[in-house]
């Protein structure tokens, strides 16, 4: 095995730690799956870049104090449950927007206006789940998982480029789908997908625009899942679902053979792909690894809008449900080793990359094929012109714009640079190598990403990994280690690694969109729909909002009314009885840029964030009889200290 | 007014956005306060350094790819209520370390071993209170508050320097204080103090260990709370406690006259500091700020040690409070102008220095001359040896070690270096200024810390300042900005810009510690006491956690006990009846580095982190029948997306 350094001089990680890593985990591999693709992929590891020539390239990470980032990386935070706003290169974490998660700053989970986005979408039976395991008792909790598995963000989709209106994220772990407003940066809708075990993969429509989300349920369940059946996996099902992402709600389903895994959308509004393991509905690993082969899926969108108009569907669980298992007119089901992941479009609209994992190749479709497969002119492996070895692991790939594909191989600890046009002649027989680069990363690689790569406007600059482990490369934080997102250099004909980025478990994937495409308000406006509730309430009350200083008695329920200017609120203090249901709503009247004030009301558990210009509410049950302060935990002022208040709870008269 | 570039170079803030938004704070003050100091106060704001010659320092804050840094920076996040470990200088997020709030990731408030932590030191009105909110029916939840407001984190001392064992911090929001085991990075004890409004500041004793962590309570309300007392000021009190940190208990606390703000600890282990603003118990920001001076509370702790032990106290809300009321032979009053802030103990063991906030002067107080004011041979004022004019709003002072000192000066948006010795000399009469620079930060800046400057080897190396205020120095990240953590370079004669590091809600306070006093494992020891009650109650199911693929039944409760190694369980399916409680008790017998599983139950709300040879369990309820896969959350393998098993839930019969 040869030593090698990276790119940056330093004595490589093989050099380092020996191959016991790498060896190690191929050892797990072959004893679980046995695959004989791995055999053959070992002679992969051989492989490795000849010393970099002076590199051009040159860009830096370094952002000085006071410019800008050129883009914007909105980055899931996989089991976190968020999404993360990330300036690149600097590689600095802007923002966090809560979704899937509870956020202790901003009330992401407590305030009124978070539990309607939170629960509203939740499909009957959840709601009725969640009311059994809160007591259902009190105003005070939410109807809510508490946690989510964020997989996937990616931006809307005009003509095959970011149009900057909405960001789509999936929940991995309790099959829901969110869509975040991209001119406030908050998430507005959230909504669960039935059918489904758990959604994975997720990419919207490229053209002619988003349109649709689509997703991919990952384990097979039976369809309905009630107990009915259950250690019978051969009456489970996935299935493939789009939902209108204008209206967040399920537009149709297909029904397919296998665990899908990732998927993609083709630059012509007609297809989408999804690699797809499994394929023999095996409920263990050794069941789902026992085998050489499994599949890309093929959706037929137009077939299946046509099949839905025309009735050849069944309603299943409260949407339409086409049938696209193998055979199907509406799907095709493409043969590649086992078990894919990746699946990834070229910005040049023609090819889609489908990533070997336990195969150390990846296999490249041509999208002008597929119709010929459609019309059975053709077999389904005649739409594949490359299918090049690329290392062990081959997870998910990137784009430059200029032709190149940058593929993670998970177990190997790299990026590989390949050329698609060198890969489809090597796979018409001419001796040509397609493998530009090998480049170490640090380490275990998942998702890649490029500058605007997953639109037509690819622009080759900057090439993120996400990695998994990061093991020595940074401070030691304990048992727990961040994840390590690197930042790559790809402006230049070699990959230059110019920095590390820790993160928190665990930053799944990202999309990189330039700045241009973006651009979110710094003040609410008053008419903001996210308020509606609130805005209804207080008219019924006779109250407004803007000038509100009011104290409503409904029965038990009390609605407190206040307006906050730095350093006051409208009302220094207001009394209610034990047991009162009271919602407090606040409206932030300093309309100055980054003025955010917040509500917490102390030893109750209440916290909220109220933006310049927005409305807030939350409600809770007044169970604590006595004084009680809330303060403003925004630092907003010079005398943010002063700006509090008093709830005196009047106790039950015993 | 003087148009002033910052040491970038730049064109200053004033100069690009006039004086707009500090005459318009300005003005909200004078409108609220009234206070006279002010006015007096804004003739500093014509103070501008001098342009700057050459600089000295010439540190960068860039750590590249694989270098490591040099100081944990151990962050608060204010209202997002965990600790966040920071690399310095680089400034990354290495690390976040769930405390008060929910984590979705790691299952800080799902795991029965963080439910304990978060309930057990919780007072029996809390406990019942969050129980009645919970509804209390269901092993699903959590009698949690979900959110804190984590202010001040400071490592433990031995000798007046970092020692490595725990971090505490406090949450202003619902009155906790919580300690980090530094060993693991992970919360080990969270206590709720009583006979407090909230919690405010927080500070560990400095020698000859901790020892005692003091605790401020901040607003005034009546002991008991119990409602006997509500809208009568005068019966409003607040408490100073120290807490036991080895035990993580209350050991006593003294009362005091108007709201307790921040504080420190000297370094003989003779004395605290608090300040202390709203000396006449007001209750609205009018009352609060009408009055020229408040007070430095100095508190004698060899003589409340012995107050207790004589019992010269009163048991209250079950601890002990000694009256340190204005007159108490406890304590003395140090008069400051109003409203002080900042409480800072300089590395000289010798200085204190009180920030004035509404007054543009911080007091520096001599801790030599102290026994002389409890044995009344001086007047408290004599205790005071400097008080130099900085500028508008001085919130908070670090220290370099080298006898200099940086004042954050918030509505100046300023930094303000200054020497000790010329502030002592110019406050004797000699023509000195003691201002050495004044930088521009962007914008509004709370607390500042040096490298290692709380403790006695503050080594000058670098200042941070935690800017509340970011508006325009990141991509604009919608309605919420981020604040801004600035580095800054004090190694040289200058302080030199060098990072802006945009944070999430909101980086209240931070520690540096030098990477040498930090010694973390990488892997959990078996016998760690983190897990014990899952460790006995599996003795009594008769399982060896390490070896166990176990499903224990016990009436409606079952017991599942698996073990995990990369890429399966230890049980790949497991049966239960609906309605069955169900604790899911998974350990990891991984022993390598980094190697974190996770396991995630699909549609029921449940994830955890279980750390190489850490044991993690979880108890819901088993209440949707049909097929539930759990799968592992944390990239762990390249089949970690096979790593996954079933739960089958029977379905009552109807």
């Amino acid at each position: 095995m040869t030593e090698t350094t990276d790119d940056t001089g330093r004595m490589g990680r093989r050099g380092l730690l020996g191959t016991t890593a790498g060896a190690a985990a191929l050892a797990g591999i072959a004893a679980g799956a046995g695959s004989m693709a791995l055999a053959s992929g070992a002679l992969a590891q051989a492989q490795r870049a000849a010393p970099a020539p002076t590199p051009r390239g040159g860009q830096s990470a370094e952002v000085k104090p006071g410019d800008l980032d050129e883009y914007y990386g909105f980055s899931s935070s996989g089991q976190s449950g968020e999404i993360r706003i990330i300036g690149l290169p600097s590689s600095r974490e802007l923002m966090r927007i809560p979704v899937f998660n509870r956020c202790s700053a901003t009330g992401w989970g407590l305030t009124n206006e978070s539990k309607k986005v939170l629960t509203e979408g939740l499909l009957p039976a959840t709601k009725e789940f969640l009311r059994k395991r809160s007591g259902g008792q009190s105003a005070g909790d939410t109807l809510d998982y508490h946690n989510g598995d964020a997989h996937h963000p990616h931006m809307s989709f005009t003509d095959g480029t970011y149009d900057g209106r909405y960001l789509w994220i999936n929940d991995k772990a309790n099959c829901r789908i969110a869509r975040i407003r991209c001119d406030v940066m908050k998430t507005d809708k959230i909504i669960e997908i039935p059918n489904a075990s758990d959604i994975h993969g997720l990419r919207p429509q490229k053209f002619p625009r988003t349109g649709y989300v689509f997703a991919n349920s990952e384990h097979v369940i039976p369809i309905p899942n009630d107990g009915t059946v259950l250690d019978d996996p051969k009456n489970y099902w996935s299935v493939f679902t789009a939902v209108d992402g204008d209206k967040m709600e399920v537009a149709w389903q297909v029904l397919v053979d296998g665990n899908l895994d990732n998927c993609d959308a083709d630059y012509q509004g007609k297809y989408a792909f999804s690699t797809c393991y499994n394929p023999n509905k095996g409920v263990t690993v050794a069941e789902m690894t026992d085998h050489e082969q499994a599949w890309a899926v093929i959706f037929d969108i137009a077939a299946i809008e046509d099949a839905v108009k025309r009735g050849d569907f069944k309603e299943m669980g409260g949407v339409k449900v086409v049938n696209g298992r193998q055979g199907s007119k509406y799907t095709r089901y493409l043969p590649v080793p086992n078990s894919p992941h990746g699946c990834n479009t070229a910005p040049d609209g023609i090819h889609v990359v489908i990533a070997g994992k336990l195969s150390p190749t990846v296999t490249v479709i041509d999208v002008r094929k597929i119709p010929d497969l459609f019309a059975d002119k053709i077999k389904p492996r005649d739409i594949v012109v490359a299918e090049p070895e690329l290392g062990l692991g081959p997870l998910h790939t990137a784009f430059d714009g200029r032709g190149n594909a940058y593929t993670t191989v998970f177990i190997d600890s790299q990026m590989v640079k390949w050329n698609i046009d060198k890969a489809r002649r090597a796979f018409a027989g001419e001796k040509v190598d397609p493998i530009m680069q090998k480049l170490d990363v640090h380490y275990q690689p998942g998702h890649d990403h490029t500058s605007m790569g997953e639109t037509k406007e690819a622009d080759g600059k900057w090439l993120i990994s996400l990695n998994k482990f990061s093991k020595d490369r940074f401070l030691n934080t304990g048992v727990l280690k961040p994840e390590n997102d690197q930042l790559i250099d790809i402006s230049g004909d070699k990959m230059i690694l110019v920095h590390d980025g820790p993160s928190f478990a665990e930053p799944h994937d990202i999309c990189i969109v330039h700045s241009s495409k973006v651009n979110p308000i710094s003040v609410w406006k008053r008419d903001d729909r996210s308020w509606e509730d609130a805005r209804q309430q207080a008219a019924k009350d006779g109250v407004k909002l803007e000038e509100a200083a009011n104290v409503i008695r409904d029965g038990n329920k009390v609605r407190v009314y206040m307006t906050s200017i730095a350093p006051t609120d409208s009302l220094d203090k207001f009394e209610v009885n034990e047991g009162d249901e009271v919602t407090v709503t606040v409206t932030n009247m300093d309309d100055v840029e980054d003025l955010t004030h917040g509500f917490t009301m102390v030893r109750h558990g209440i916290a909220m964030e109220i933006g310049p210009q927005q409305t807030s509410s939350i409600t809770f049950t007044a169970d604590r009889p006595g004084v009680h302060w809330w303060y403003c935990q925004w630092f907003c002022h010079a005398l943010h200290m002063e700006m509090s208040g008093r709830m005196l709870v009047h106790p039950k008269r015993v």
